[in-house]
């Protein structure tokens, strides 16, 4: 599907797709740019790239496809300094996973002649590092393409078929639809689980068992990657943390009130939405 | 350990509970009482229990260990229903979530000779009833029993050998210091995983991930029980959610100042808690 591949950041996201793109021959030859040393010889070692770089104009020289794995305000940062470098007609993606932001400022910084569409593959993990690199990480998950008014239409259609070709279910949509939808039930459930870790002292942990291990498994994410992902979703997430007090307080009301019925009607509403899944 | 074993409530607790007696040959015989004759056949061709009636009275009849399993509300009523047909000696427990109401109401209707031991199994499931019977469900998991100035201690000592025969690690407590913790770790958790599908509407629901099914799959677990688990355990929990609700403004806060350092710091508090389990 294309020639080279250049994936620059090599930890989850960046070294399971060198996995699942070699497993899937969708490239010729896939390099990995690293800034550091020891990621790359762990990159390597885990054969997730056929080559690696520290040297980002390097990495992306004769590139069809360049992706962008890297927390969302660095992905910004790394497309401002790969763009002169981009072969003419290259392909610039990103796994981000907020969309307004990066889509605006990726288009704004790519040279005439290079494509970018902004991805957002629904996968992923509380871990991080190449060494958790998965080559089935992709499969049966969503995928999320973003069109604009600049998104080219050849490109786009190559992309989709990019990450239909790992497995994925590719849905199309503007960067403002993808940011709201995944406020609701990624970014808000992030906050509210951090707000329930850190409501707990390390002492009371000791009697947790499934139900807070599942409630709070997201926790234990990147604070890097999900601070860029709370600042380049501020007004969404906002909003939702809004919602959810709201609802958060009908249950309290109906404490207060030890009312059964509300308890109970509040708690079906949520396990007939729950189980809708 | 027992000669005859009664257990009240046939539904995912008490079918386990009865696989996992017979499997580790605890009592001679297990007798199951159930309100339902669907459930009671359910039960006797999953092989839960030996024998199996509607009625409370014959069911608890010559029983050295009856075991309550349901709602916290119903254990209670249980409990005066049965306190008059039991034999001299027995011994009864419940396997309910809160433990200060139940311990209360039920030491104070049982007759002397019998002794009441509050247990509280830390094990479960978002699903309910006997076909999701799990001979394993307890092993390995915390069991806590609580002690109070009516305690025998000779019972205790029994209950605390029935609880590890079935693979647990069993703590002792006042019901007090029990609803306190497992408010925290679980009554919490639960109020706000349902507050944050109760945030949602089902067409938002189809970009769900691992996230937030994680986050949320409590929220499935069944009404009746938690609207009886909050309403014995109101205190604790409404403090509780107070503290989540000033944990989670300081996201809120953070992100209305756009506060990158405040951010990091509030998620790496999170994940520091989080990864201690």
């Amino acid at each position: 599907m294309f020639k080279r591949i250049t994936i620059i950041g090599l930890g989850l996201i960046g070294g399971s797709l060198g996995l699942a793109i070699k497993r899937k021959r969708l490239a010729r030859n896939v390099v990995g740019v690293s800034r550091r040393k020891t990621t790359i010889r762990s990159a390597l070692s885990l054969r997730t790239v056929d080559s690696a770089t520290l040297d980002l104009a390097k990495g992306v020289k004769d590139a069809d496809l360049v992706i962008l794995t890297a927390p969302v305000l660095t992905i910004i940062n790394i497309a401002r300094r790969i763009s002169k470098h981009l072969k003419k007609g290259a392909i610039v993606i990103d796994a981000g996973s907020t969309k307004k932001n990066i889509v605006k400022k990726v288009e704004a910084v790519l040279p005439r002649g290079a494509s970018f569409i902004g991805s957002h593959p629904i996968a992923g993990s509380e871990k991080s590092g190449v060494m958790y690199a998965d080559r089935n990480l992709f499969k049966g998950a969503r995928c999320i393409l973003t069109k604009t008014s600049r998104t080219d239409s050849k490109a786009l259609g190559k992309v989709k078929r990019f990450w239909a070709g790992l497995g994925m279910k590719v849905e199309i949509m503007t960067p403002d639809k993808h940011d709201k939808s995944i406020s609701k039930v990624s970014h808000l459930p992030h906050a509210v689980s951090a707000a329930l870790v850190n409501s707990c002292n390390k002492k009371d942990l000791h009697l947790a068992a499934g139900g807070f291990k599942d409630t709070t498994r997201i926790a234990s994410g990147s604070p890097e990657l999900w601070k860029d992902i709370f600042l380049t979703n501020r007004q969404n997430v906002l909003s939702d943390i809004k919602i959810f007090k709201r609802e958060l307080s009908k249950i309290e009301k109906a404490l207060k009130k030890a009312s059964s019925e509300e308890l109970l009607r509040l708690l079906k509403k949520a396990k007939s939405v729950r189980d809708s899944i």
